[in-house]
């Protein structure tokens, strides 16, 4: 499971997830089977060696070559999940968490499931009594985002649901409704109805054209607050007498969307409140 | 309280915090107090109106011009907890709890507290049973950082702690350390013993040079996975035709230095783990 | 007049600008009339003073602050024209310029000509032997736009002309067209008349829509190498110990189009061209 | 030659330099010889068969591909001659033009000179009274610079001078230095001595540490108007309806520091200035 109280055990155990790190861009999520081998390019590693070793140790490959036992945390899950896509990076999926207000308890709808980088970020945070309900129409996605949650321990948060978002929302009263698809502003008329009052919709989507029409859809529906935001993430590489910033970067991975639904004053609430 | 299960009542009630929407530029943190009254440049509004409104209708101010009642989100505590020093963002937070890892259950120490604005955020994840130690050395910063706390619906997942920070931590087998103070550097030694192995390093400075020595520090003690990061947000103008970036933004707030800690592998690991 | 071979006098005399500099912030572009005074919040400098000081040298007001008497550099003559407006910035000139591959004795159309500032560069370089030609149908900004280059001493390298561009170009064999208006598609016909074979187009618009028009256009026209850029300029302050970002930056100013004008291939020559 | 009066004969010339381009990424910089085949992936293409073709047409390859013949614009020179070292780009080229003032007539000292992309650039604006006198300790790479500045028909505005400028500049009353090179702190007390007055310093550093050791030299000579700027420039994709930011961007390049000299105030200045 990940993070979890301070005090639980440390020593790794049979079952679980290690993050094998050897360097910065060599990092690897391995299941510690008994009785199975994890090969490398820089030697092999017997997992049975893995159990009962304290994580943040390291571990010497058949080669000699030490690689760091480490615990995964949330954004490994998150970039083990994504490598095959590629879509939404930890970046974006930081501050789609914080601009949706969710957190412990709350119950968020998203689509599309996709390889589940992002449910997993959501189910970490709305644990351990709030719900992530994701919706995907292509049901091989489903498997893969199955498997990735599991991974990390998160699938009991979570349900997936093999539908069409743009069709309809079951769910309804949410804290959030959370957007990874092509069509997002199809949903915005669902989500109108299945989020509470105050709740927050959110967006992501690589193009301009899909943005707009994104924002169009929620000052159709009367939401406020709307803003379109993009992140730009640069590492810098820090040594003394030689520090800059690194030579390429990702340009773009797509515009977050926020937005907030209000009730509609009606003709008589207007008149009430005026003074 | 922030979030919480989406079945929740929906109307106001005395003694909650409303942010009162004028616009996007124009938002208003306030207390329900009854007999009160609220004034802005468009004229009052009783508060007593307020109470039992349900959350995302509209009032009208004694001008007659329109508010949106809703419930705060942890990023309205926030940014109405940070304008005073307008160090910290909510991009950049976003991304220290994204990298931290930590989650519902995680015991992590900050320093230093300020206005509480990051404090708020660490322990809107942290909840239910998880704890934020936030040190700070100036005391009035403390009352102000256990108002926005109290008022956040926060604060009894957060130990304040008026002490200085680089003279040590008291507590160990912390999930993450997270600083946000001038000399991160004098802290790295302190937060190699707090943190339980693989626990996470997270540092916010504003200068190349405060990153440079906590970048080195963090060497020194055998930290791994160390990486610096600076996040630049753009907020895009939407609108079918004269869709464009805006106009100005924010160039720099701080450089995010990231961290794990490792046990070192000592002489008899070494020989052991070689095959 | 600009520039200039190295040898040229250099003691300021009457009927020239200079810039008169205070800081990074506060400078100051002034003619230098006989017996007239200059006035600051710093105090006032009698322009009499000025006439024989050597430029590089330093003057103080009548309230002892110091000035820098700086000879005008064609960034100054740019900002100074574009205060007014503040579209274009010398960070978009200079990719225009280099973009747009032209030099002494390139022959230039240009349009709007605004208040003179991307004229002022274009004439900058095209100089000895090269021409700009700048269409604006605004008469008032002529006016502005004259007086501009008269005081960067570059009038008789341009021709301003008080025309709508859309109706037309009237030059040929032109080496670029560049484009710093509203509706730079209707001129894109026009241009692929006007440019000479290889010539180069260039449009800025701070839009993304006027880019898309444009562009298709480009398209439509069968211009080739387009390509759409945006240039982000960030400054940095510099200091031991403390270097760092600037707080604020401009996030947007605009986009800039570049494609290069080339003859359709005929049937006839489709047939010779093959082996 | 570059650019040159629009009437100047449009057919290619034995002799001449032609830009074959086939797309976006693809062009190729060819020497038209007499008798030779240039050979691509796409087939091959004999050169007699561009003599005497118009600039702008199409010729198709041995197997039916149509590339078209373009006269080189300045920025082909440059790409074509960094490739090998791809550290200054045309982004930072344009920049350093625009800051440093100079234009046709300038006198101009360049320190390194590498494979002449920079110089090229300078020799471009220049012309036709101006020089470019560029120093360079490694002779092997004046050679190419050499070899590109002779492609670009430029090399008779440039001395390249096989010097190490650290020890001195040859030149007095300079419109500019220009210096992109590892230790440029080290000639700031030579460019002060050989820039005229009001001349600009201008040094492109990869690193933070290289540009504040450059700043506080310029301090310490009394340079005035000191700034430190970067420049980041994200490509577009435009296309009606998917229009957004390209995948990939150039993170960093280096960092632009500009700078004036000026005459420093002597003490009998500052009495007769003051009233």
């Amino acid at each position: 499971m990940l993070g979890g109280p301070g005090l639980q055990s440390q020593k790794v155990m049979e079952g679980e997830y290690v993050l094998l790190y050897l360097d910065q861009r060599r990092t690897y999520l391995v299941k510690v089977e008994a009785g199975k081998t994890f090969h490398t390019h820089k030697g092999f590693i017997k997992l049975d060696d893995l159990i009962g070793k304290e994580y943040g140790s390291k571990i010497a490959s058949s080669l000699g070559v030490q690689f760091a036992i480490l615990k995964p945390l949330l954004r490994d899950y998150i970039m083990k999940s994504t490598r095959r896509t590629q879509i939404i990076y930890p970046k974006d999926i930081a501050l789609i968490i914080i601009f949706s207000g969710i957190g412990p308890g709350s119950r968020v709808v998203e689509a599309g499931t996709g390889t589940g980088a992002l449910t997993t970020a959501l189910a970490h945070y709305v644990r351990p009594n709030g719900r992530v309900y994701s919706y995907e129409v292509r049901g091989e996605f489903l498997e893969t985002a199955e498997k990735n949650l599991k991974r990390a321990g998160l699938i009991e948060y979570v349900e997936l649901k093999n539908k069409d978002i743009t069709a309809g929302i079951d769910e309804i009263n949410l804290d959030a409704v959370i957007l990874d698809m092509a069509t997002p502003w199809l949903v915005v008329p669902h989500a109108c109805k299945a989020l509470k009052p105050c709740g927050t919709f959110i967006s992501f989507s690589p193009t301009i054209d899909q943005t707009v029409k994104t924002v169009e859809a929620l000052e159709e529906k009367g939401f406020i607050n709307i803003e379109t935001v993009e992140c730009l993430l640069r590492g810098m590489q820090i040594e003394r007498g030689k520090t800059r910033p690194q030579t390429l970067m990702t340009a773009h991975t797509g515009y977050i969307t926020f937005a907030r639904k209000v009730l509609e004053p009606t003709a008589e609430n207007g008149s009430q409140e005026g003074l």
